[in-house]
C-alpha cells in the first residue's frame, strides 16, 4: 500500500492524496462507512460505491463472533461474502472487548458520561485483561472467547481485509494517568506481536496499522505517536480516549498529527470512531486522511437527517411532530439519490411514526451521500487551495454542494 | 380507462393486453405490488419500477388512519406523496374493516382456520357493520371511526388513485349461505352508492372496480358477477371468501369468469389478495388481468426466498440452519438485482440471524422480480400461443427465465 499526496495545504496540516490499496484506490480525506456486521445497516454493501465511496469498514469482534472468521473464509474473504470488491479496513476488536471492560461503549471510552460502576451485572466483571489478551462473553450466547494480538490479526487475515488494525487496549477517560501510561506501553508490546505474526502469516497485499493511545496526556501521546511511527507499519491510526469535548479531542489529534508529520510524514492517518460534520472539516485540517464513524448510518435509522447548521448540530430529527405536514423536502438541493424522489418531511415523518423500514434506509442513504459530498467538497477545496474558506462556509451553514471550489453535485 | 385486448388464448380464458390509466399504461397479466401505507415495505416505492411493475396498491383504511387523506391530499396526493408516477389502485377498505369484525384477517376470510369467537378481546366487538357503512375501532388509537361507500370513495378520490374498488362487504368462509346471500346484496347496494357518490364527486381519471361477492355459493357468485357487470364500472374485482383450498378458489374464480366473459368481456378483472406462483398461472389461464398479494413482500420480510419448486410451495426459507455454510447463490440464473450482487445463501441466513434490515430487503426485492419475471413470461407465452406449454414448466419446476417464450431476462 502506498499514499501518494497530491496537494498539501500551506495553512493547515490538511493534504490530498490517493491510497493504493490491494482492491483500489482510496481518493483522501476520505470518509468511510461502517459495514460492521458485513452489511451497512439497511443498505446492500455495494450501495456505498453508487453513493461515491471507495472504502467500508468492517469490524472483527462482531464477524469473529459470528458468522465467524473461519467461515467468511471458507466463503472467499470478507469481500466476497458482503458482495463488494473495493478496499475493506478491518478494526482489531480492541474498541469493542474493551468497551465491554470499560463500562458502556462509546460514552466512557470517549469520556461522555460517568464511569460503569463493576457490579454482578455491571460489564467490567465480563472481560479479563491480561498481557496475552483479553478473555470476555460472547454478547451472542455467554460463551468465554478470548482475543489477543495474534488472533485478531489472524481473524483479520481470514477476512482478507485491504487494512488490519492493530490489536489495542482503548484506555478509559477515567482510567487515569498510571493505568492510561501501562496501558499504552502495553499497546505498544501488542503493536510488536501484531506486526511479528503479520510478517510470518499475515495475506499478501494486507496493509497493517498502528494505534496511537497515551489518553488525554500530552506526553503519553507523543510518545505513543514516536513509537507507531517507529515500526514498519502501514499506515496509524487515532484511538482511545480524545477527550471529553470537542476542543480537547483536537488538541490530543493535534499532537499526534504534529509526531507523525514528522516521524512518519507520508503514512495515512486514520482517525477512528468521529464523523460529525465539524469533526470532519477540523479532522481534514490536522491532516487526517481517513474517518470512519457510526453517525451518519446510526442516527439515519433513528429518524435523523443531516443537514447544514450554523448552530452546530447538523442534524434534523424528523420523527418530531413539527414535521407531520411539512412539505419541505428532506433537504433542498440535495443531489442524494433520497432527496432526488422528493421526499417531503411530511412523508418520512409519517414513514418513521408508522414504523416503515424505508424510512430508515432513506434517511442512512441521504445521511452518507452528504459526508461523500462534504469530503469530496474538502477534497477539491484543498486542491483549490481554498480549504480555509471552504470550512468557513461549513461553519455559516453551506451544504457541501454550496461550499468553495465544491465538487460537482 | 380502456382495456386493449392484443392476444386471447384459444384454450383458455387467457389474454394479454394494455390497461390505459391516468397515470399510464399497465401490461396484463400483471402482478401488482403493494404499498398498503404508502411504501412497499422495505424498499422506496419508485424502485417498483426498476423492477418492471406498471402499478402498485394502495390501502385506503390504512391511510385513511395515518396519516389520513386529508393530509395526503394537502400534499398532492397519493402519487406524489410516496414518490410515484406510474398508475396506482386502491383497494376500499372492506378486507381491512370487516377483517376486524370477522376476526383474524385474511385467515378467515379466505376460509382458513376456525372462526374467531367474539369476546371482551375478541377483534368482532371492535366493529358495528350497519345498512349506512361500519364503524370501527382505529388500531392506532383506539378510537371510532367509520367508513362506508361514500366515505371509502371520497377517501380514495383524496388519495388520486387511477383506480378505486367499490366499498364491499368481505363475506367471511363461516358465515353460512343465509349470510351470504344478504351481504352480497348490501354489497350491490354499497356498489351503486359508490358508483353515484363517484359519478358527482369523483376526481376526473379516476376508474371505479365492482367487486364481485357471494361466497363459495355457485349461484350467489355467479348472480354477483352479473349484478356487478350490469352497473358501468370501469373493471371488475372478485373478492371475499374463495374458499377452503385452491380448487374451491379457482372454481369460485372460473364461475365468475364465465359470467364476465359474456356480460362484461372487455372490463378488465382483477382477483384480490392472490399471488402465489402456482396461483398466478392458474389466474392467468382464468382470464384474470391483474393481481394483488403480499406474499412476496410479506415472505421476504420473514425470511423467505421465491423459487421455482415442482413440489409446489415456491419458497425456501433462509433463516433453516442448513443454509449456514451453504456456499450457493439464492437462485441461480436469477438475472434480479439482489442475485446479480452474488451473495450466498450463507450470506443471506447469517444477515437473518444478525436482524439485519437488509436481508428483508434484498428479499423482498427477489421475490418481487420473479413475480414480475413470472408474468412477463406468462404474457408472452400468451402473445405465442404457448401458455399451456408454459404452464407446464412452471408445475415443473422452470424459473420465469426459462419458460417457452420467456420474456428476456
Amino acid at each position: 500500500m502506498r499514499l501518494s499526496v497530491r496537494t498539501r495545504d500551506p495553512a493547515s496540516f490538511a493534504r490530498t492524496g490517493t491510497l493504493s490499496l490491494a482492491h483500489g484506490e482510496v481518493r483522501t480525506p476520505a470518509f468511510v462507512p461502517l459495514a460492521t456486521k458485513g452489511v451497512i445497516k439497511t443498505l446492500e454493501v455495494h450501495e456505498a460505491a453508487d453513493l461515491g465511496f471507495d472504502m467500508v469498514l468492517g469490524n472483527t469482534f462482531h464477524l469473529f463472533l459470528a458468522p465467524g472468521h473461519e467461515l467468511i473464509a471458507r466463503l472467499g474473504g470478507l469481500h466476497r461474502f458482503m458482495g463488494w470488491d473495493r478496499p475493506v479496513i478491518t478494526d482489531s476488536g480492541g474498541f469493542q472487548v474493551f468497551s465491554m471492560g470499560h463500562g458502556a461503549v462509546a460514552d466512557e471510552i470517549k469520556g461522555r458520561g460517568k464511569p460503569s460502576p463493576a457490579g454482578p451485572n455491571g460489564s467490567r466483571a465480563t472481560v479479563q485483561i491480561a498481557e496475552a489478551g483479553v478473555t470476555f462473553c460472547s454478547y451472542l450466547d455467554g460463551s468465554a472467547r478470548f482475543l489477543g494480538p495474534e488472533t485478531s490479526m489472524a481473524v483479520q487475515a481470514a477476512l482478507g481485509s485491504d487494512i488490519a488494525l492493530v490489536f489495542d487496549e482503548c484506555t478509559p477517560f477515567h482510567g487515569g494517568r498510571d493505568y492510561t501510561a501501562r496501558s499504552t506501553e502495553r499497546t505498544h508490546r501488542w503493536l510488536d506481536r501484531c506486526l511479528t505474526w503479520h510478517a510470518e502469516h499475515g495475506p499478501e497485499g494486507q496493509a497493517v496499522y498502528g494505534i496511537v493511545q497515551g489518553g488525554v496526556e500530552e506526553d503519553l501521546r507523543r510518545a505513543s505517536a514516536q513509537a507507531v511511527a517507529a515500526r514498519a507499519t502501514g499506515g496509524i491510526a487515532i484511538g482511545g480516549t480524545l477527550g471529553e469535548d470537542k476542543d480537547q479531542m483536537f488538541e490530543v489529534v493535534r499532537w499526534t498529527v504534529e509526531e507523525l508529520d514528522s516521524a512518519a510524514p507520508d503514512r495515512p492517518r486514520h482517525l477512528l470512531g468521529i464523523g460529525d460534520v465539524d469533526d470532519l472539516v477540523r479532522g481534514v485540517e490536522l491532516g487526517i486522511d481517513t474517518f470512519d464513524c457510526a453517525m451518519p448510518t446510526r442516527i439515519g435509522r433513528h429518524g435523523m437527517a443531516v443537514v447544514p447548521d450554523p448552530a452546530g448540530r447538523w442534524r434534523v430529527d424528523l420523527a418530531k411532530g413539527r414535521y407531520r405536514e411539512s412539505d419541505e423536502p428532506l433537504l433542498e438541493g440535495c443531489p442524494c439519490p433520497a432527496c432526488a424522489h422528493g421526499y417531503t418531511r411530511a412523508y418520512l415523518h409519517y414513514l418513521l411514526r408508522a414504523r416503515e423500514l424505508t424510512a430508515m434506509r432513506v434517511l442512512t442513504v441521504h445521511n452518507l451521500s452528504y459526508l461523500q459530498h462534504l469530503m469530496a467538497s474538502l477534497r477539491d477545496a484543498i486542491d483549490a487551495g481554498r480549504l480555509a474558506e471552504a470550512a468557513r462556509a461549513v461553519w455559516d451553514g453551506a451544504a457541501p454542494w454550496e461550499m468553495p471550489a465544491a465538487a460537482p453535485s
